[in-house]
């Protein structure tokens, strides 16, 4: 199989015209004439992915997030911003990102986590559709929301809300969503759980009376992996897709906690 | 005393000519020509804040964030973004904001910080000099450094790096640090704390090898409000200043951890 | 009845969809929630206004012009910009302002000025159809028509053009409308009567054979006010308009004229 | 004598370098090799001007406002962009315009008006330091003063404030100067004299209490002409300056005024 | 007949709405009330071609580009931008051009360019239309196509491309066409015919493997001004069109040639 | 010899301060902790240039010109802009571009230019002092000026002004110079000879009366590759420096010409 049927297949499954404007989407290193056979599948393409792929013998790297936050100048192995995408290019290797298109599609980022934390009904969340919003098939404690969801994913949760309130609609952006909490406020849900939130978002919430469950970047996004490997799988006989081994989250909680309390 | 005479005390704590150019530090409600006796400081102007100071008959509010992140057209009761702002000035209460000078200054934000962690040899942060930077007594690994660190501030971290290296030399910036990652690299530190740091921010940490503990926004800079109060109340003879009661943390960890493990 | 209520009925009144993209109307202080009796009406929330609406016990202030030319980022009740929403706030009085939808509006400030000034056949006038245009019952010459519009409005006019020419088809545009000395003339009017027009445009609409009749920002505004409280008073039962005290011309004519001829 | 020994006169005069840097003066239509022996003086020019220009055989037109408040592409008789100038060109005479450089001369547009009103002990006005302020001999009501500056400049005045405060400083800016308001009163002058302010400026000039007589744009500007004459005539011997017969006031108060009382 | 007049035939040839959006395009110079009896075509209103016009008693000159790349704010004969225009105005001569509308119309530029060198089948060239695009009877060596423009343009070539390759299919802008040599690519033409070129969109058209064959902006541009004379002449019985004796290429390759081989 | 040492010495020979603010010059494919032995010194780094140092097992390609005329933020190998970047990535070849610092430097591309025309007293050009000028020992035709400049670089010119015209005085600036005609006539200078130039820049020079000598990009830059490659061999022992042999003249004049007379 050629990179350019590999875009057909993800053209189906996360089409670019889901994407927000201003993304970046699609082949960003190396030539879609290229045969592929072993495609490694991460988060984002950092040095040890870059790395894994080399000794790992893979065609293609895909990822959820784009190379190159700003357009570049220069390409240097040195730098922070180029130095995976040098080391893809120095053996060969392409990259292909589904950024906002695989939050957006059906069965992408959102999908996945709306679905891993049990949502029914899920639909998707106004105004702009890249998350999602559904309802949990009965209501519960938020402690008890806030502890399931940090067991799905692996982690610790930080919180917006009083822990005794009942819970039952939910809305999920996985990622960076706090500047969207006015959005799930209006939509009418009782909690919303995302990655990131600053500071002043988590104010708003809290004015909002908006239920927050903030997991982390890595952790909301990450869980879109391994379905996407098993979708893509279906669609190819002759490649073969792996998980990567070097894409731990980049700001974990510590193993046993800090707290000593 | 009036609110005058409150603001030149604060300019020898946390002279204007500290601050960002683009921050908006000073008398940001009320007049300067009002007679004050009780002053309740607080991170954040948020409703419950401004409720507090309504019930208490305090006569000003003192913030580290200014109010109205984006310039307003219209001031109403039911909008996040003015709702405190209408209580105060309903009430007649002043409100006074010392942000990037309170970072920078001496005995500010970040130097409680620095002196928090058992830094010695602190020295401003290049380049804006508004973080510090110095050394712990002797190296500790990573895992110690965060434990203590979360210890110190009440709170769990979320980290960068591995937990077996030693670390000495540590740069703090309160508050949202994380874009500042490249600039503590460079200064040659080990670790670096701070409140907020965003995925890709991470990643660069990962990349440069900088340890990072990441600690939230509030955590890492309402211990300045203490030390703070302390000063003023020496400087003050007829004011009484109070901590107030309703500045929780906005994103805290729900007490007992969220991992079941 | 409630703030809201109000808001209803200037709706209908003044439609937002009127204002210009730009333009900052409806509720600018307070919350909509609000029971009200006593609304006061004036041209522009000037601090003599709000102490009027203080000592008055009004519950609202219903202006033309918004408060805030620029967007504030401080409260002051000792500076121009915010002295006197300042004072408002602090009684917990409300603020609605109907600008460049009430000027557009049917039975608008253009509407009532034109009708004024005894124009027929009054259509708007393009392109932005805040303006009005009409024709005069039969033609009189310009000097007449000067005294006329002076006489009707209160004060003294300045003016472009021979003062024998006959006038017939007329512009009329209140407040400042020099900037539309070019389409008023495309429209094929005589004359043109409004506010504020600057040097260049009085030399512009000499050069297009203009005649123009400028009589004061105020009084060709402030016309609309009495017709509006008439208008809102039919409409509402339990609430009274009074038309301010405070709001006299800014920039009057001195009583008795300056001219020593 | 030619237009470059001309240029030179007025360098010294009213020197290039006290122009805002936004401004256009210097020769803006012709060449500065021609010679000239006819110089006619006006404050714009406007088609009649141009005329008068063709008609008396003069060699060049001095203004005090630059041609083309806006870069133009094309040039044609027919528009009022273009229409003068055009006509100036078609018979080849010049055009030199000394603006911004003229109000901030010494002897200028704003020493002329100062001096017109009897001021003493007159200096610069910060910050720009176009306009002048001074003192009046002895103080007298706002009401006489009104009267005197009306009188001396044969117009009739808008004024803001009390008739009956005493007033002895005094400020002045020729021309549109209502945008500087705050820097007089900050300057603390009694009263300003001035040609345009705009409604939303004498609002604030009456929050600031500051005493304003507006006077007319032409009218404040237009008496800086004959000192200029003269002063130009003792300079040149071979060439004659004639003031304007058709630089009329484009904004006039009618004759005999308008109100009816 | 009048400008007027001349105007309507020249919107039937070249209409105004073809033109770009930045262009500017029509009477540039002039009113278009005034009577016509000689008009001058030229590709550019250069100093020469004014003095011609001016020489020989022309009403109007016609011209390819419009005057003033920059607006002006100041008209003098001693400066490039301005210097023939001022002599046009000078004499009373009007001025007209068509630029991109008389690139795209049909027998304008391009239509010229494309019949000259023989092209069949010619249509627009995507995607803005300005161009041409149509094939040679039969293929020739690109020498031999490079021979055969230059001989027919009567200059020498610069040239992108192996010279012993076929060409048949063909694309031409005249002018300066550099910037479409990705779009002439993707249009699937073998050759490109043009006047200017710059040093990196000929290594972009290496690249791509297009033949280029670089005439000079004069020389690709001129030979529209006879067809549009001819055209304009049957159109207009008391007028007549003549070709500009002053407007030589201004960019020749120097008689004889500079090779020394 | 390690890049790093590389950079060094180029920072001699074209100090990175000599370059213009909007430049990017240095090293801007690969590490400088790279040991190289090969460098293959070319204008452009295409796709030629590319292969060429893969075949020839080069180390580091030094150019002129930078890569990425506009930032990327995808490399392909498919497409013009990343295509020879990615090639030299792909094969671990570093590359260094010294553009507007290699232009001004002493013995830089115009000090070469202006030697090679046979210019004594050669001085800097002003106002930015990345050309020369200079005189001719002895003034010549502008006929024979151009032929003696056509044969020194072996290509054809294109010329502006009298053939006949003396020649003494002569600027030049290697690569695209027309921006700098009113420069260059300012300075003074006969002659002006360059690589590109466009059409109204052709026009400006001829109003200027400035003769011009337009070359080719390439011809007029390429001259400075042999002398730079024998200054870096006499600073480099162990590192061998080779000029390219695909970097022709991307736009060059037919052989025997194309001009039919």
């Amino acid at each position: 199989m050629k990179i350019r049927d590999f875009c057909e297949i993800m053209e189906r499954i996360a089409p670019r015209a889901l994407a927000m404007e201003w993304d970046r989407v699609g082949l960003l290193i190396g030539t879609d004439r290229k045969e592929i056979k072993r495609v490694l599948v991460a988060l984002d393409l950092t040095v040890p992915v870059a790395e894994e792929a080399i000794a790992g013998d893979y065609d293609l790297v895909l990822t959820h997030h784009p190379i190159f936050l700003e357009p570049v100048t220069a390409i240097s192995p040195d730098r922070f911003e180029t130095a995976a995408a040098y080391r893809l290019i120095r053996h060969g290797i392409g990259m292909f990102a589904a950024h906002t298109n695989l939050d957006a599609a059906q069965g992408g980022v959102n999908d996945v986590l709306a679905g891993l934390l049990g949502l029914i009904d899920i639909q998707p969340l106004p105004p702009e559709n890249l998350g999602r919003m559904g309802a949990l098939k009965e209501p519960v404690p938020f402690s008890a929301f806030t502890e399931m969801c940090a067991s799905m994913l692996h982690t610790e949760a930080r919180i917006v809300g009083d822990t005794n309130d009942p819970i039952r609609s939910v809305a999920v952006i996985g990622g960076a969503g706090g500047g969207d909490v006015a959005h799930v406020a209006m939509a009418g849900c009782d909690a919303f759980v995302t990655g990131e939130m600053k500071h002043h978002q988590a104010l708003e919430a809290a004015y909002l009376g908006l239920h927050c469950c903030v997991l982390g970047h890595y952790e909301t996004e990450n869980i879109v992996l391994k379905p996407l490997i098993d979708r893509l799988q279906k669609e190819s006989f002759d490649v073969q897709y792996f998980l990567t081994q070097s894409g731990n989250a980049p700001l974990p909680c510590p193993e046993g906690g800090t707290r000593n309390e």
